[in-house]
């Protein structure tokens, strides 16, 4: 019975299921392996159903990865201010998290007015660093859309009506956003210039003003930026939707511009599976989907990239290639974010951010009218400020669409000058209007509840009471993120302040001539009482530390150094949109103004702007002297460089903007009478002086021939203009380009 | 006025925010520093607020890490068996997310019965991984408590009476999980016996039971398996909660043991301050805090460890020092999970980890009686099977408190025997009694509904007409997850079987003989029928491919090879804890049966039980050689090895589990007859032989010493017992220890 023994158990190896065992990685898994190599091995495991799930959402806002294989889910966040709460699995409302407080940066209409490339640098890394600790891979932001009408509820997300500043400002930003493993993801591409009918509205835009005016930023995303994803947008062009349109997507950003990130759609943007398909769409999110409502559970397997596209494949009305490229790109994201095992650990909600908002939000005041030099508010002269307005109290994080915020706190104006000055003069506030609810967008709970019942008379008689005693007054208005006014959605309806703020200005002015007018907005407004209001100070919408940002510049504790990125015209009929009636248009908007957007409008029409494209003032004075070129003429590949000295003339530190537009003397197409191509942010002390060099080759020279539909640099005379803004010339030189 | 040029400026450089810097890697980042060297350098970054976040939670299953330094936020999981559902934030409900549907594990005492450590190590492997996609960084399991009595509610979630057994399962799980970054926390610490009064009941043992039934595996999963966590239990010891008990805690576990890792508190089982303080203790979770429900936004600065702590720090009536330990092994804890970069991905809910459970199923099986060879069903002579009883058809992954599971899907055994031999036999089921509804432990909703108004009488009716027309009876009975039954929360009431079951199998065995008992459960139970009823397979929870593990081995496609890993006693009182009347106790238990624990006490007893610890039969049988020694004795420092051959004397290949038990035949305490000291599993093929051989040294005969308090291995007589359960005993061999 025991003859044939065999074998003599002794132990049992503990590796037969491979723990111990010496598996090779898969090259999937071997981030010493190329990218394009892990992409393919990654590739050929998945399943079509793999590959289906992960082109569309799971969520609110995530995608799923592949569970089988071990590459993550993909989870978005808006957005371009700071990450946004949790919300629950497949509603906007809010999880009820309370790890999820952020802090708040300005608004990019604030970036960009700082005209601070390591700002934007700043800006984007500091927010990526929220983001990855919040365990979101990509970030919904920023916004490059151009600033076409200042009724465009959305402008306060974007960063001006210029192409050459929004794309200086947008490269920093997504390299910082980046430098944490999360992707920046550039929206809204593209020709997105209003809320009016954003989802159906088709722009009519000719090639010049596409190329010239409305791509350059995103241009620069990808190809110098190399942002990771791009968000297509709600409205149509050439009549296809964004998020599926073949000239925008297919020609020009992965044909023209050779972009190799992902594709995702704005939230509810597709509306056709074929052209989905074939159209350069990655990722399908936020989809209204046939005969389901929100929350249906199978609503995400009716996703136009879902079940219909499944079907189609498997009715062999559709191939697979398209799919397989889809979800090449969006492991290629794996791999760069959530996959990236050498990327930082992030962190959130934190001083140093809050600090880097401070700073930023500093920088982006702009100090639109100083008469008498009204400020800095003396201190040692003045013992009664009255602050007047609602927003001097009133929280803007809240609000506004998708980038309303949940901040972990957020300083008022009126706090912020209690904060600062309270202990050297009495401030006294008076609210003087009542304005609306914040909106209540998607399902996000307006914190900001600022009940008052108050008449207008008595509001008004309150706010003249303390005007009349004070040795000062600082009016704090302008808009908010209420529906038709700065907020997503819906456009404003007119250039003027709401809530009668206009006459109000005007009573308190009767009452005391020494006021301040600090304009929260992200947006240009009128300002009828200009003449009478000595001070006038452009206050964004500045997050977390908003009030105590104001409060610096106020009190001259920082200087104020931010530049217009937008024109603020005296009325609407200064803006071409509305001077020529196309604006918001209806089924379809034209764009007749072609190039002549923003200050290319104006200087066209000799029209005065209320405030130029590149304004702002300091607390010192800057002396400019006669710009030079180090060159008479240039060949096509040469450069040629311009010099400046500019001398801080004041008695006080500052920082000027120096700006250098070109202009072509003559050109077979119409062009802009000047453009900007470079500027430089400079800090002086007192009596310093620097010499500022801008260096060009012909692309600045260049327009978009839509003709030869290329980019032309035509041989001739062009004169290379200094200017402290757009309509502030210093000097100019000429040269010409053989 | 430019005479003074000082500087030429000509480009922003873009690093003096650091992104392009080449900053230094703190040392707490730099994961080629010791950890030792990481968790001190991040420890005096923090402040003592940071510091107090860290040790309680924030949400029902997270607790903070450090947002300002990149540190991630714990995110624990139940549990043993499978990774828990989504939750809200703050409620046990479930959060309603749609990828988290797991794949359910087998229960525990299943993979103990397997006495396979292979698998212990797959189902830790594969649990991990599934943890880890979720971006769980803790598991909540597993739970080796000691099976006292076969009435305690939790029972199924561990593994078994055996200290020796479960030490040697617990530590490849424990190495399982961890290979995937994601920390085991072993659980319950300690003496947590029975659901009754488990929030309060003071546990008397002495300290040789303690020492050598209840603190083994706990001690190995520490030493050998080196785990990260343990969660502290929420019974009394000594008078002190278990979670934090310094005696369990600062005497034994980091005392006596050396415990590197987290203490984390079972949720809710913290009580004291001071004592969570001193005690041992790391992180509290899941407390009922004073006056402030479940739900209320503060009620985390309430948990004992949040304010309470600070404030005595502030009032100087507490110091930092244990503060600084606690922060310390926490920090330890996020080097080794979720700051682990090197740490991999993780799968879920795949295949892969679908065909692990069922491979543990098949092996953790117990064929426990076969008279006349009922089965592997003849499926050439078997045209129609009559299934009867309520749990071939519900589901229990779900249920049965924090171990329920939203699984990717269950098969139950009447959709496992109709997917494996529908086309061959007619399959008739009859549900023959109904249970009651799912336990809706913590808010977790019980999806088994399983509705049915008949009457007993039309239920009974019909399961004797099936059973009359069959060749054979299926009759899949046995406990379920209702509150108790197997579920936490509460204790069984007695050991039959409930809702009447053995009065049906009565009347189906007197319609047809030819009957199988199929017990799903986690426990024994009386089977006052079983001479009448010729097969009887222990059936477990077997998770997400249960039907088709148990029709694999009912049609023997796959040959049973599991054995129990518990004593099933003929009648309660020949359990040692109901003999002494013991069980469940009142404000205390005393476990005066001390080490005489499930077959200790059977031997001492003399009482021959239903079914033996280490019982269970295969489709072939198997032959025992004797049993020799490698010496006659052996001195204190030397091994010694026993041989036994065992043969495969049928016709299929199966495998054995063959024991080796010790005896201490004169000792000067009391000791068990033998206690299992061995076992191997090996797989024979028809006709194979192989030598099995066992290695032991003084370990395997030492007792704990109370008076000594320490472990003694008296000079003398031993012998070693081969056997192929606890009282099939087939060879001794006598050895001396001098």
């Amino acid at each position: 019975m025991f003859k044939n023994v065999k074998v003599i158990v002794v132990l049992l190896l503990l590796n037969s299921f491979g723990i111990n065992a010496q598996h090779k990685i898969p090259n999937y898994l071997d981030d010493k392996k190329p990218i394009n190599e892990r992409v393919e091995d990654a590739l050929w495991r998945l399943t079509t159903d793999e590959k289906i799930a992960m082109i569309h959402a799971q969520s609110k806002f995530s995608s799923p990865g592949v569970p089988r294989l071990g590459i993550p889910e993909n989870w978005m966040t808006d957005g371009p201010h700071g990450i946004r709460t949790e919300v629950k699995w497949d509603e906007w409302d809010q999880a009820g998290w309370t790890n999820d407080s952020c802090i708040a940066f300005p608004a990019l209409t604030a970036l960009s007015a700082t005209w601070n490339k390591e700002l934007a640098s700043l800006y984007g890394k500091s927010l990526g660093e929220e983001a990855r600790f919040r365990n979101k891979n990509v970030l919904l932001g920023p916004g490059v859309n151009i600033y076409r009408s200042p009724l465009n509820g959305r402008n306060f997300e974007y960063m001006g009506e210029d192409p050459f500043l929004t794309s200086k400002m947008v490269v920093p930003y997504i390299k910082g956003v980046q430098s944490n493993g999360v992707a920046a993801c550039v929206k809204h591409f593209a020709l997105n210039n209003q809320e009016t009918n954003r989802n159906s509205v088709n722009v009519i835009v000719d090639d010049r003003a596409l190329y010239e005016i409305y791509l350059p930023a995103f241009k620069a995303a990808v190809q110098e930026g190399d942002t990771w994803a791009i968000m297509g947008s709600y409205n149509r062009y050439k009549g296809q939707h964004c998020c599926h349109n073949e000239f925008l997507l297919n020609d020009i950003l992965r044909g023209e511009w050779g972009f190799k990130g992902v594709v995702i759609s704005d939230w509810g943007g597709v509306h056709d599976t074929r052209q989905a398909i074939y159209n350069g769409l990655d990722m399908e999110f936020g989809s209204w989907t046939n005969g389901l409502s929100w929350g249906t559970s199978n609503a995400y397997d009716n996703y136009y990239l879902a079940k219909p596209y499944s079907e189609m494949i498997k009715k062999g009305e559709a191939g697979t290639k398209e799919l397989d490229e889809k979800v090449r790109r969006i492991l290629r994201l794996s791999f760069l974010t959530n996959m990236n095992k050498e990327r930082p650990f992030g962190s959130f909600g934190t001083e140093e951010h809050a600090k880097a908002g401070l700073k930023i939000a500093e920088e982006g005041i702009v100090l639109l009218q100083n008469n008498n030099n009204i400020l800095p508010i003396n201190l040692s002269k003045t013992k009664k400020i009255a602050v007047i307005g609602e927003n001097a109290i009133k929280m803007m994080t809240v609000g506004g669409g998708s980038s309303s915020l949940k901040a972990r706190y957020e300083i008022t104006p009126l706090e912020g000058l209690k904060k600062r000055i309270g202990n050297q003069a009495e401030i006294v506030f008076a609210r003087g209007y009542v304005g609306d609810p914040t909106s209540n967008y998607n399902g996000v709970v307006a914190k900001v509840s600022l009940e008052d019942k108050r008449s207008v008379a008595e509001l008004t008689a309150e706010a003249l009471k303390v005007a009349k005693d004070a040795d000062i007054v600082l009016f704090i208005g302008g808009l908010n993120k209420s529906d038709n006014q700065d907020a997503e959605g819906a456009d404003r309806k007119d250039l003027g302040l709401p809530y009668n703020q206009d006459k109000l200005i005007t009573e308190v002015v009767k009452v005391n001539k020494n006021i301040v007018f600090v304009n929260i907005s992200g947006n240009a407004t009128a300002m009828p009482w200009v003449k009478e209001v000595p001070g006038i100070v452009q206050g964004w919408f500045l997050g977390t530390e908003a009030g105590n940002a104001l409060a610096n510049v106020l009190v001259g504790d920082v200087n104020p150094s931010g530049k217009l990125s937008f024109t603020f015209p005296v009325k609407l009929s200064d803006n071409a949109s509305h001077a020529l009636g196309e604006f918001p248009g209806g089924d379809e908007v034209k764009y007749n103004e072609s190039i002549f957007v923003g200050y290319r409008w104006a200087d066209k029409q000799k029209a005065k702007p209320l405030f130029s494209f590149g304004h702002g003032l300091s607390y010192t004075t800057f002396a400019y002297g006669k710009v030079t070129a180090d060159k008479k003429q240039l060949s096509v590949n040469e450069q040629i460089t311009f010099s400046v000295k500019v001398k801080n003339t004041g008695n006080r530190e500052g920082s000027e903007i120096v700006q250098l537009y070109i202009s072509d003397l003559k050109s077979s197409l119409p062009r802009p009478i000047k453009e900007l191509k470079g500027f430089e942010k400079i800090s002086l002390k007192a009596g310093e002086e620097k010499t500022v060099a801008f260096t060009i080759d012909k692309t600045a020279l260049s327009f978009f021939d839509d003709k030869k539909h290329e980019w032309v640099a035509e041989p001739g005379v062009f004169e290379a203009i200094v200017g402290a803004s757009s309509t502030d010339i210093k000097s100019k030189v000429n040269f010409s380009l053989q």
